[in-house]
C-alpha cells in the first residue's frame, strides 16, 4: 500500500465533487462504468469506501497502482488529470509515469450497452415474437372465460416467505427500500393472487377464473444460460373442489399447444397427486406440517443424487421405513398398479380416476399420464399436481400447475379450494426451435407516403393524417430523401402501398399510389383514398 | 430493560429457526408482517438486531415488554407459547401473566393484504380499464408506423446519473443486487432506448421509430396522492433532425386524443424551444455546461417561489443580468414577440416557425400554442419542447416530451438526432373522468355452459371444447350448480348464450340454447353449434 500507492478515481462526470476527506489518504480507486470491473470488483470493498464520499451513485469500481508522482500530480489539480491516467494504466493496471504532462480532454467513458445481466432488452424483432406469443395466451384464456388480472412486479418480501426450502424462496430478488422495509421482485405470481383474494374477501364472487401474464424474477447464479427473469402466464382458478378445475386448466393449456402447432407427441403431462405421498406418510405416522419440505425434497429427485435426498428426508424426520415406501410409490407409472398398493378408498386413487375419466371427455387423454414422480417443487400445492414436458425430453418443463386448497390460511385469510398453472415464456421458445414452428413474424405497415419535393412535406402529412383517420398505418417520410432511399424503406418496413405526393398531381388534388407487392400505379383524388 | 424484559418474537412461521445466539439476550422483539408494525417500527433498530438472527428475511418488527415469567416460559418451549404471549400484550404492549397456562393453538398472523405503498393491484375491473388504455395506445402507434419495443424494468443505475439536479434523479429506485451491482427501477424509458441503439449501433436503419409501454417507477414521498409506479406511453423517433419529426409526435397524440373522445377544447400542447433559453445563455456568455442545469432550474417555477429559482441559477453561476433577461424572455406568449426579442435568423424562431406551419398540415393547429415558460424538467432535451395540459387547469401535465439531440454522447455513443415524448397513465384517467369520457369496460363472454346432471359434466366439458375449437369464448360451470346460479353468474359475467346439457336432450345428441338477451330458446345439433 505504501510502496505502490493506489488511485482513487471517481466516474469522469463526478470528479468535480470528489474532495478526499482527509490528508492521509494514499490508495485511490477508480470508480467507472465500464466493462473492466468484474475482473477488479474483488479487490476492494466498495462499501468500505463509502463512507469517505459524498456520490451516492457509483456502480462501479477498479484500482490501479500508481506512483506517488501521479498521486501528487492529481491531487494538486483536483483529479483533472485522471483520464490521462486512466489512460496509461486502465488496461493493464501497468505502473508508469506520464510521458504528456498536458491534460487530455475529458473522455465520456462508454456505458454497459448491454441490459443487466439475466436480463434481456426486446428490439423490435424480439417484441414481435412477445407480442405474439402473448396474445395466444390472451386469446386462450378468452376462449376459456378467464379475466385477465396483474399484480405489482415489487411485492413485500413476506409474500414469499416459507419454511420448505423451495428453490424460489432462496433465489428472491429481495432488498430494502429506502423507507427501511423489505421488499422483493416477484418470483411467481401465486402468492399475489392469494393476496388479492384475501383482500376482496366476499366482494368477489366464486368461482373466480382470472389470468395473468407478468414478469417475474429469481436471483440466481447464471449457469445454465438460465435469465434472472422470465415472463409467466398463469391461469387459476379459486372456488372450485371438484377435479374439473385441474381438467380445465389443463384443456386450456392444449388448446394453447394446438394453436401454435405443437401435437401429442411433440408434448405431454405427466400427472400425479400430493395426496397420495400424504397417504404414505400418514401410514407412518410422519407429522403433517412436514408434508410440504417432503414435498420440496423430493422434487430435486431428477437434480441430486438419492442418497442425498434420502439424507434431507432423514434430516426433516422421517423415519427410513417411511423413506423407503415413499421412493418405492414414487416409482410407479400406472394408476392400478398405484390403486393396488394405496387402496381403491383414497382421495389420491380417486382424484386421479376423475382427471383421466375427464380428459377423455375434453378430448385430451393422448396428452396425460401417470407419473407418481411428480410434485411440483412449490411449498404449497396440496392435490393434483402436474407438468408439460417435451416428448424427447431434451428441455426442462414447459409448465406446471396444481392445487392448492391450502394457501390462503398460510397468509391468515380463510381458505378456498384452488388451483392454477404457470407457464414461462423460455422454455416454449426453445420447444418451438426444435420443432421449427417459431413463426417468421415481419413489421407491417399498410402504406409508406413520401413527398417528392421539400415544399409537398406538408401535404404528405395531410395525405398521411387522412389515411389515418380511416384506421390505415402510414409511416410518413420526414426528410427529403431519394426515391431511391424510399424503396429500400419500403421493403424493409414491408410496406403495402407506396404513396408518392408530387407536385403536378397534387395540383390536381391527387396522389400516385403505388402497389408495391404487383408494381401497378395509379392517380388516385386525395379524398378517395381508402 | 432489566425490570421489563422484551419479547423477541419471529415471524409465526420462522419460530422453529430462531435460536437465541448466547444466554445473556433479555431483549426481545416481535417480528411479524402484520399492520401493527408502523406504531412500533421507531423503537428499535432492525439492523441492529440482525447480527443475532439467522433469519434473513424479517420485514416487519415490534416490540413487547413482559414478564420474566414470559420470557422463561417462552425460552424453554422454543417460543412455541408466543402466540399466547402476542395475543395478551399484542395490542398495547401491556406487560402481565399469562392467566390460562395451556398453549392455544397456533395463529397466523393475516399478511398485509395490499399491494406494496405507492403500488396498484389491478384486478379485473381495473385491468380491462388499462387494456382498453394500452390498446389505445397500441394502436395509434400502429396507424403511425412504429414498432414496439420493451427494456427491462430493472436497469443498471449508472443510466440514470446526470447531474443536473432533475426530480427524476433523485426519486430513483435504486438498491445494490446480491452481487453488489447498483441497480434501479427504471424512472422513465428514454435512457434504456439510449442505450439500445447505441448497442445496436449501425445494424439499425434510420430513422428509427419506435413506441414502448412499460412501468416506471420512483420513490417519492407518498403526498398528493402520487403513486410510485405509472405506466408510460413513449413514441421516439431517432434520425431525423427535421422539425417533421417533432409534428408527427404531436399528431400521434392528437389522434390518441381523439380516439378517446377529447377535443382541443379539453386539451391543448404549450410548445417552445430550448434553444430560446441557449440563445439568451449565450449572449450572456453563461457557460454552455450550465445549459441543462438551469433548464431543470426554470421547470420548477410553477412549483417554487421566483425568488427562490432565482437564488439557485445564481448559484449555479448566472449572472444577474441573465437571469433578468431569461424570466423576461419566459413570459412571452407570442411567437412574433419571441421573433421581435431574439432577431428572425435564430433556429428557436425558425424551429417554432415550421412546427406551427406543420400543425396546420397536420390539422391540429387549434391544439397548440406557443408558450415560452415551458421547458420540461429532464436535463437532455435541447430543442423543441412540448407538453399536453388541460384548459381547465385542473390538472397537471398529461404528457410531455422534446428533442434530445445529445443525449447518446453522454453515454459514450454517437450522437443522433431524436426526440420523443411520455404519456402516463394517471392524468389521462384523472381527464377522462372530468369530462365524463370513461368508458364501461364490462366482462364479456359468449357462451355459459352448463350440465344440469353432475353425471353430464363431461358432456359439458365436451360442448366447451367444440365451441373453443370455433372460437367462441365459454364459462364452463365446473360444479353442480341450480340453475338459479347459473343464471345469475351468467348475468355477472355478462355472457350472450347460456347453453345447457341435460338428459333427454344429449341423448338425441343436442343441447338447449337460451339466448340471454331476448330469452330465445331452441334445441341445437352439438355438431352445428356454432
Amino acid at each position: 500500500m505504501t510502496a505502490n500507492a493506489h488511485l482513487l478515481i471517481l466516474h469522469p462526470r463526478s470528479l468535480n465533487i470528489f474532495k478526499p476527506s482527509t490528508t492521509t489518504i494514499n490508495t485511490f480507486l477508480l470508480l467507472h462504468s465500464s466493462s473492466l470491473v468484474s475482473k477488479t470488483l474483488k479487490t476492494c470493498s466498495l462499501s468500505s469506501l463509502s463512507s469517505n464520499l459524498t456520490h451516492n451513485y457509483f456502480s462501479n469500481i477498479t484500482q490501479i497502482p500508481i506512483s506517488p508522482y501521479h498521486l501528487r500530480r492529481g491531487r494538486r489539480n483536483h483529479f483533472s488529470s485522471v483520464s490521462s491516467i486512466l489512460n496509461e494504466n486502465g488496461d493493464g493496471g501497468r505502473p508508469g509515469t506520464i510521458s504528456n504532462p498536458s491534460l487530455p480532454p475529458p473522455i465520456v467513458e462508454k456505458i454497459d450497452v448491454n441490459p443487466p445481466k439475466g436480463t434481456r432488452d426486446f428490439p423490435p424483432e424480439e417484441m414481435r415474437f412477445r407480442t405474439w406469443l402473448f396474445n395466444n395466451f390472451r386469446e386462450v384464456s378468452r376462449l376459456f372465460g378467464f379475466e385477465e388480472v396483474d399484480y405489482p412486479v415489487l411485492e413485500s418480501e413476506a409474500l414469499y416467505i416459507r419454511k420448505a426450502g423451495e428453490e424460489i424462496k432462496d433465489q428472491l430478488y429481495g432488498f430494502e427500500d429506502r423507507g427501511n422495509r423489505r421488499v422483493a421482485l416477484r418470483p411467481e405470481l401465486t402468492p399475489s393472487l392469494a393476496r388479492v383474494v384475501i383482500q376482496k374477501g366476499k366482494s368477489v364472487a366464486l368461482p373466480i377464473k382470472w389470468f395473468a401474464i407478468g414478469q417475474c424474477w429469481r436471483y440466481e447464479r447464471m449457469t445454465r444460460g438460465r435469465r434472472r427473469e422470465h415472463y409467466q402466464w398463469n391461469m387459476d382458478i379459486i372456488g372450485v373442489p371438484e377435479i374439473t378445475a385441474e381438467a380445465e386448466l389443463i384443456s386450456s393449456i392444449v388448446t394453447f399447444f394446438k394453436r401454435l402447432g405443437i401435437t401429442s407427441s411433440d408434448v405431454g403431462f405427466k400427472v400425479s397427486s400430493r395426496k397420495l405421498l400424504q397417504e404414505v406418510l400418514q401410514r407412518y405416522s410422519v407429522p403433517e406440517d412436514l408434508f410440504s419440505k417432503v414435498c420440496v425434497i423430493i422434487d430435486k429427485m431428477e437434480k441430486i443424487p438419492m442418497d442425498e435426498i434420502k439424507r434431507e428426508l432423514k434430516l426433516v424426520g422421517v423415519s427410513e421405513d417411511a423413506i423407503e415406501q415413499l421412493l418405492q410409490v414414487l416409482t410407479i407409472k400406472s394408476l392400478s398398479e398405484l390403486e393396488e398398493i394405496l387402496g381403491p378408498s383414497g382421495d389420491a386413487v380417486s382424484d386421479l380416476k376423475s382427471l383421466f375419466l375427464l380428459a377423455d371427455k375434453f378430448g385430451y387423454s393422448d396428452w396425460i399420464q401417470f407419473d407418481a414422480s411428480i410434485v411440483r417443487g412449490l411449498a404449497y400445492y396440496t392435490g393434483i399436481v402436474f407438468e408439460g414436458f417435451d416428448r424427447e425430453r431434451k428441455l426442462r418443463a414447459i409448465c406446471g400447475g396444481g392445487r392448492y386448497d391450502r394457501l390462503l390460511s398460510t397468509f391468515g385469510g380463510d381458505d378456498l379450494p384452488a388451483c392454477g398453472f404457470g407457464f414461462g415464456d423460455a422454455v416454449i421458445v426453445e420447444l418451438l426451435k426444435e420443432k421449427g414452428l417459431l413463426p417468421e413474424l415481419s413489421p407491417q405497415v399498410e402504406n409508406i407516403v413520401c413527398s417528392l419535393d421539400p415544399e409537398l412535406q406538408g401535404a404528405a402529412s395531410q395525405v398521411a393524417t387522412i389515411l389515418r383517420e380511416k384506421g390505415q398505418s402510414v409511416d410518413l417520410v420526414l426528410e427529403s430523401k431519394s426515391l431511391k432511399w424510399v424503396f429500400k424503406r419500403a421493403a424493409r418496413i414491408n410496406a403495402g402501398r407506396l404513396i408518392l405526393v408530387g407536385n403536378s398531381e397534387w395540383q390536381k388534388g391527387m396522389v400516385v399510389v403505388k402497389i408495391l407487392d404487383t408494381g401497378e400505379q395509379f392517380d388516385v383524388k386525395v379524398d378517395q383514398l381508402e
